[in-house]
């Protein structure tokens, strides 16, 4: 038996929740504390937070004009973004409520909807529960996880859009102030992300298991409604964020910095509050959407093959919990982690912010390599075994360790891989920018192959890691090795935050009408969360990796299916045309984000033409129908790549079979993953390389700009194509890949049961 | 047994190898009846070819200058062609020898270079040939195949070169005659290759069976080498040909085009002859190495498996020599098909080209089902049985005629798409030519889009065809599906031919200082050409896919493999590294592309700006400098990814053994296929949207032009992209898949005696 007691673990989950929320609002009240209202004459200066010790030169700070012009900008992207969301949120509501009758009429049709319990799969001496309620809480968990990936994604942007015009007034005060400001937001979305996930799940198990009682593999098998809750919903978040985002970016672009020759966030631009805008519901409700998703189906991956398991058969709770309890330990690990970031030392130059980032992930890991030997030592018996197609293998606590633990090496290694083909400090991009010389085509040809490069070591880490966490305890050691590289999500959320927000700071010192000198630090900062974002791209799709198969080898485990012989044509069929699947979804958003960006084009254009004095500033743009634009085209297609995503799996079960299934779900799963890293890094990469000839920080990059150079227009070209690629198509693939293996999971005893019909005619 | 006697089948293959051999040169002897040489005053005009009924006005007959001009340009093409050749069959040369070495020792150490027989695989109460010898004739046969490769492609490239400046001559007597001299040197070319690829495949059976004599197992095994041998010179030829080609085109292009402003083909650009050249020594000799490689794997594929089926334990050679009686077969047909364009109707103006092209495909597919039909009524037994992962299937002949008729329809269908989305006659690259209008950046992203969206439909055909094919004779039927596929090669060959051969015409015409209207016809016989070139890629891609599978049937067959489960961690590695694999070497490729033709780049520059009056036509660029450049870079380049290809499926299983190296197989195989199609369309469409925009036939097409618009800007940036996408990434790949999977054929002995040695070890 473990050394923790039931009880003990009871406790601790929650607790470390609580205070992982605790500290959210902590850093919450920390940002609260720069006043966004113009402050009065007289009031004291330390009591609205102006009066700190300063850096560096401090700048307008007494300028309440610009307080209450960046005020009043804030407003407008937290509008903009907020009635966005409302009005994806009820188109997705809509297809939410359906696909529960759907989830609900399928699995409740299993047993021919009998109210009778039936005799356990595993444990065939005990009853298990009927199949109607495992619908009916399947159901349930679905929503719940649909809700709390809204909220996450919501509450996100909320304080993203909180914070960013804080950021820009801190700026005025010094980059370390600014970059502070920003890190602190970052952890109020990480933080509550992270706790909000474990807690709703842990109440969510706890509650139905007062229904379920004995039944485990019953009451676990619903709770991977959850992951599918939120994964659907995050797929609808990233994708419809995605083309928003791009859609304003694109658009923004091609008429600003292109054919009007103005700078990127000038306020003449009509299409810039919508640009703003994008970034907090794409970058930031999506991408929180998109990891929230991932955690809760590790999660459910790890408790659903536990269930089967020696945890499940002798009902050790404790074992049962290690999943969650590893993601406890996490919140904890990553608090002192930020305090490294927050307290412990402090930003003074600009040079010093990405290493402070980097940081970051190598503190976190290394703390966290000691919090899972913990939690092993601590949670699990040292020896117990684990349901592998049929047959139980034998594992220990020390074994487990390992696989938690090469699930987060492997991560980092993919964050440090990714950031070597994404950073403009190394040769990889600045061979791109190079390229630039001869034209925009040769820049292209070198981003793509780059891409296709990047691929290499990620998935040689990535085979690395299933192959010994597979050999060590199967399926089990998969699903907890992505729980292993999704253990440190606070800090990493925390620090993809950051980047949008800095992205967005930057916009409003130049719209507000700032000095250069702010604007120089929030580029800075934002530079910085650049290649910082394309670490947690890495993450993401590494983990969404690792997740996807641990959630195949929970389906099939659950579908009865003992094995997946690729000599089979119904198996060979499935891995092709699931190798397909990234390409038919990418060939939709990519498109859409074309035609919207096209649509965003005519618009500015219009606006430029017709708006008497726009281009001299004296005439107003008309940002709203720039926003309507937006939002139009990102609700109307966002539904068929989701569509694609969320029936095939339906279509392909019902009518081929839980074998074709599996093929699609395995060809899906490794083609992908390919996709997916050399689409974002080819994005990442072309726009560092932008930002290395704007920048013109060595003699090679000064001799292919400056802005406005043939080279720099080649390479703006390479940016714009790098904007779908990279925050459209790229990141939507981790939740193809996760979202139909769940979706899978979830209704694999119909498949089971009713599947295959095509094949069973012919 | 068959209605076809053996006696009959021996002598009914080389008859049709004669005839098309025959055929081919009567082709050749028309072609040649176009003299190059100024014809002597005073001479009939009759006698020299130059009498025959005209269709439209003709141009400049005596202007002598023009062909002896004409006669100087084809020479330094020619000769350039040739030079690189031998030198890049020195490299691969000695490339090919070690191999061979490698071959012989690792095949030989099957049983520790014994020379005593042992008893045979599948029929235990026989003796079967020693290993060593095995080895020996698997050496033997993998020269033969890379010789008849050589011997395919430099014959090939042989006859376009004498082609291309007859082409030219005969487009002054107008569009049809050009038509019929381009199409009859495309004809000399596919008939030679298919005829020669059988006429070599059958003579060395009857060889090797005066040594094997009963031991069909080993005689059938030893021949797969001719296969590798086929496809490893096929890679090289790729790949070199594939680089040089496209260094010399972006190279040209990009200083040419874009920054002199000069036409395509002008003489004064230093790279424009070789530009020519690796039209001839990319597009034909590697494009004829590809598809004899094709060719002669599903045929190495349809016999090794057909040797351990009742065809082989009964020794029933007429229905053991089905694959090679249905390539004869195709043979005739295509012959008849090819009378249809040259004889049975006369082409008479622009717009009948394509159509005329077209029907080629139809009308041989057409006939070549009813010819199936005949050769499976006749050279099969009614019913028999077919080898299937350790158990004997029963077939009948007529479900083995619907396994080769699907491939062949899946072929047609698949040609179709690709049209569809390549062709300027349709919405597709009509859209890309129209997101042209938003600059560049539009262009690429929706040219990558409708790349990745061309593949649904033929992965579904490829899908339908293998499911099809496989539930009725395993991988027999998917051997012969491909063969079905392929049936048809001689025209498919000949109208693949034909584009290269009309490029260069036109290039001919141009630096000939020929007239606009001259011009104007080959270039309307080239349009045509980009479009069935397009439609060859898909055809060939296709097939590499059904080749590959059936290999892959073969090669777990010969290694003793019962089950590949994806749910193993061995094969899950092995799926996900090999999905890799296409995007290495891509990046590879592309990279080598983007840094050759920067070279190239700076050389013809160089020569601008060094070289006096070489812009007013007064110098005289130097030539030789471009294409050694071009030679060089593509002979160092294609080494890296060449090695890749050879050395993965030797490590993988030596190192990690049959298991993983299955997986990597079928990874390969799913993932290259999306790849290599999408890169091929994407390249195609945005090749035609610029064509579509210079051409300006439509209202909507003058809106996008003229040529120098900044429409027309954008749509070359995406087009010279393209370039390197679909004339060497994209082909290459297929032979990426195949040959991976042909290795590991001819390998498989030795892995499954020696391999997975890291395994054992740990």
């Amino acid at each position: 038996m473990a050394i923790l007691s039931d009880v003990a673990t009871e406790v601790l989950i929650p607790i470390a929740a609580i205070i992982g929320i605790g500290f959210s609002i902590a850093q919450w009240v920390l940002v609260a504390r720069v006043k966004l209202a113009p402050s009065q004459p007289g009031a004291s200066r330390s009591k609205d937070g102006y009066g700190d010790s300063l850096i560096e030169e401090e700048e307008g700070l007494n300028d309440h004009n610009v307080v209450a012009k960046c005020a009043e900008i804030q407003n407008a992207i937290a509008e903009g973004a907020t009635s966005f969301l409302f009005t994806e949120y009820q188109y997705v509501g809509v297809f939410m409520s359906i696909f529960a009758v759907v989830i609900f009429l399928f699995l409740g049709s299993v047993e021919g909807f009998s109210t009778k319990t039936h005799p356990c799969t595993y444990s065939k001496d005990k009853e298990c529960k009927p199949a109607l309620f495992n619908a009916l809480f399947s159901t349930v968990s679905f929503l719940l996880g649909a809700i709390t990936s809204v909220v996450s994604g919501f509450l996100g942007m909320k304080i993203a859009t909180y914070a960013n015009a804080r950021t820009t007034l801190e700026a005025r005060k010094g980059v370390g102030k600014a970059f502070i400001t920003a890190f602190r937001s970052g952890a109020v979305m990480g933080f509550l992300l992270a706790s909000n996930g474990l807690l709703v799940l842990y109440i969510a198990i706890n509650l139905f298991k007062m229904y379920y009682g004995d039944d485990w593999e019953g009451l676990f098998e619903s709770i991977t409604g959850y992951g599918l809750g939120g994964s659907s919903m995050a797929l609808f978040g990233r994708v419809g964020g995605g083309i928003y985002t791009k859609a304003a970016d694109v658009g923004a672009g091609l008429v600003g910095k292109v054919e009007r020759n103005i700078p990127e966030d000038d306020p003449r631009n009509p299409a810039v509050i919508a640009d703003n805008v994008g970034d907090n519901v794409g970058d930031i409700a999506g991408m929180g959407s998109d990891l929230f998703g991932s955690y809760a189906e590790s999660s459910c991956a790890a408790l659903v093959v536990a269930s089967i398991s020696s945890f499940g058969i002798n009902h050790d709770f404790t074992g049962m919990c290690y999943p969650l309890l590893v993601s406890s330990m996490g919140i904890i690990v990553c608090l002192i982690t930020t305090l490294f970031a927050t307290d412990f030392f402090e930003i003074k130059a600009v040079k010093e912010i990405e290493p402070s980032l980097k940081k970051q992930l190598i503190i976190s890991t290394a703390l966290m390599t000691v919090g899972i030997a913990l939690v092993s030592w601590l949670a699990l018996p040292y020896k117990f075994t684990i349901f592998n197609f049929g047959e139980q293998k034998e594992v220990t606590n020390w074994g487990l360790f390992l696989c938690v633990s090469i699930g987060l090496w492997a991560g980092l290694i993919i964050g440090y891989v990714t950031e070597y083909y994404t950073s403009n400090a190394y040769s990889p991009v600045q061979d791109v920018a190079d390229a630039c010389r001869t034209g925009a085509a040769t820049n292209v040809i070198f981003g793509l192959a780059l891409g296709y490069k990047s691929v290499i070591i990620p998935i040689f880490a990535i085979a690395l890691g299933i192959y010994v966490s597979f050999t060590i305890a199967a399926m089990y050691g998969i699903a907890v090795a992505a729980l292993g590289m999704l253990s440190t999500i606070a800090t990493g959320l925390s620090i993809d935050a950051y980047g949008p927000i800095s992205d967005n700071a930057g916009g409003i010192a130049e719209m507000a009408g700032m000095s250069h000198r702010i604007r120089e630090r929030t580029d800075a900062l934002d530079a910085a969360g650049n290649t910082t974002a394309a670490i947690g791209k890495g993450f993401a799709i590494g983990s969404a990796a690792l997740v996807s198969l641990a959630l195949f080898g929970a389906f099939v485990s659950r579908a009865g299916v003992k094995v997946v012989d690729v000599l089979s044509p119904k198996v060979i069929i499935g891995l092709i045309v699931g190798a397909m699947l990234p390409y038919w979804f990418s060939a939709m958003t990519m498109k859409s984000v074309g035609s919207a960006a096209l649509k965003m084009v005519e618009e500015v254009r219009r606006q430029f033409n017709t708006i008497p004095g726009l281009m001299e500033g004296t005439g107003k743009p008309d940002y709203a129908n720039c926003v309507k634009i937006s939002t139009d085209a990102s609700i109307k297609q966002m539904i068929p790549p989701g569509a694609l995503v969320m029936l095939t799996p339906l279509i392909v079960g019902t009518l081929f079979g839980v074998q074709t299934l599996s093929g699609v779900l395995a060809g899906a799963l490794v083609s992908g993953v390919q996709v997916a890293i050399s689409a974002s890094n080819t994005g990442g990469a072309w726009d560092n390389a932008k930002k290395y000839i704007e920048a013109g920080a060595s003699e090679h990059a000064r001799s292919l700009g400056p802005k406005g150079s043939d080279c720099h227009k080649a390479a703006v070209i390479g940016d714009t194509i790098g904007d779908p690629l990279k925050d459209t198509s790229g990141p939507s693939l981790n939740i193809l890949i996760k979202l139909m293996a769940v979706e899978s999971l979830v209704f694999a005893p119909f498949f089971a049961t009713h599947g295959g019909i095509l094949f069973k005619l012919f």
